[in-house]
């Protein structure tokens, strides 16, 4: 495994997505895995750490994680841009050979049996906390968070350096139809006069 | 009221937070108003568009909402960085001058019972779905939104200008203990060779 990657203390998991970038949602079934594009994914609870994610009905990433309990969220860079919009774009139903079509590198940390995007700056792994209604009425699935790990060239000792490392670590903000925004500048509260 | 604040279209109305802001969120029951800064904000469905927000029990917001019924996630802007910071950390319960003391200003908007934070980016009025079960295991509100409005000089047209607005008006993205990031550059997918 990339020696770059660390291990994220799981009460400071939540940091990892709570700038709100757009993540890649991994998951595995036997041998069928995917990996799809997410902009809705949003952090839920500290301690335990729990996350949110909707997951349409038509996508083949969500029965994936309904058969297995576990899926993977991971945030994606300006590096994988072409990447994080085909992912989007494409439904392994429509073309089963969408992850080979898209180059989407994979790899596996052990004990683990989920799937996990090379080149992302960070990896949130979850078990799904199964809830019926949320998943039925709002496509809303609840993970709690059992490892996390980030690249320690843009996050590092529980904190985002964004606004030091190459620009192609940047994340990536989804709004519509192929348009992001990527992350910008760092501003501290305190040390602003306003 | 200002006439830079125009009508976003409900179908358009998850673009005003789908590249993951830090919100304010409002609401008010009879005389009681507060507004309190959450990062914890998503879109949940398109059409009829929804959000979801994550509200702690301590929150006198969360208590305004579950009384009235309704509440307001509105986008704050890099200028109001002071303002963000201060009602994301002062409790109403323990300061009940909180917005005095925080000098926020507010605005309503003819039919709507609801607060609104003046200076923001946009806003999305919203009528709280009861869920006992989101609420009380999860601290997970959801709200369908019923109005939604953005300052056409940073939102028009269905699309997000912050790559051609004043800096101060770049959306804040919360990471930790008052750190945020702004949004930064536009990037098309369809543009980047990569």
């Amino acid at each position: 495994m990339n020696t770059h990657i660390q291990t994220v203390e799981l009460a400071k998991a939540y940091r990892l997505i709570n700038h709100g970038p757009t993540v890649l949602v991994s998951a595995q079934f036997q041998d069928d895995i995917n990996v799809m594009t997410a902009a809705w994914a949003c952090a839920l609870e500290l301690v335990p750490a729990k996350v949110s994610v909707i997951l349409d009905k038509a996508t083949k990433t969500r029965q994936l994680i309904e058969k297995s309990g576990f899926f993977v969220l991971q945030v994606p860079t300006l590096k994988q841009l072409k990447l994080v919009q085909a992912l989007g774009s494409i439904s392994q139903h429509e073309d089963p050979l969408k992850l080979e079509h898209c180059n989407t590198p994979l790899f596996q940390i052990d004990g683990f049996g989920v799937p996990l995007v090379e080149g992302c700056s960070a990896w949130l792994i979850c078990e799904l906390i199964p809830e019926p209604h949320n998943q039925q009425a709002h496509d809303l699935f609840i993970g709690k968070v059992v490892a996390a790990y980030a690249d320690d060239r843009v996050f590092r000792n529980g904190h985002w350096y964004y606004h030091e490392a190459a620009p192609e670590w940047k994340s990536l903000h989804h709004v519509a139809g192929g348009h992001y925004y990527t992350i910008g500048d760092a501003v501290d509260a305190a040390s602003v006069d306003v």
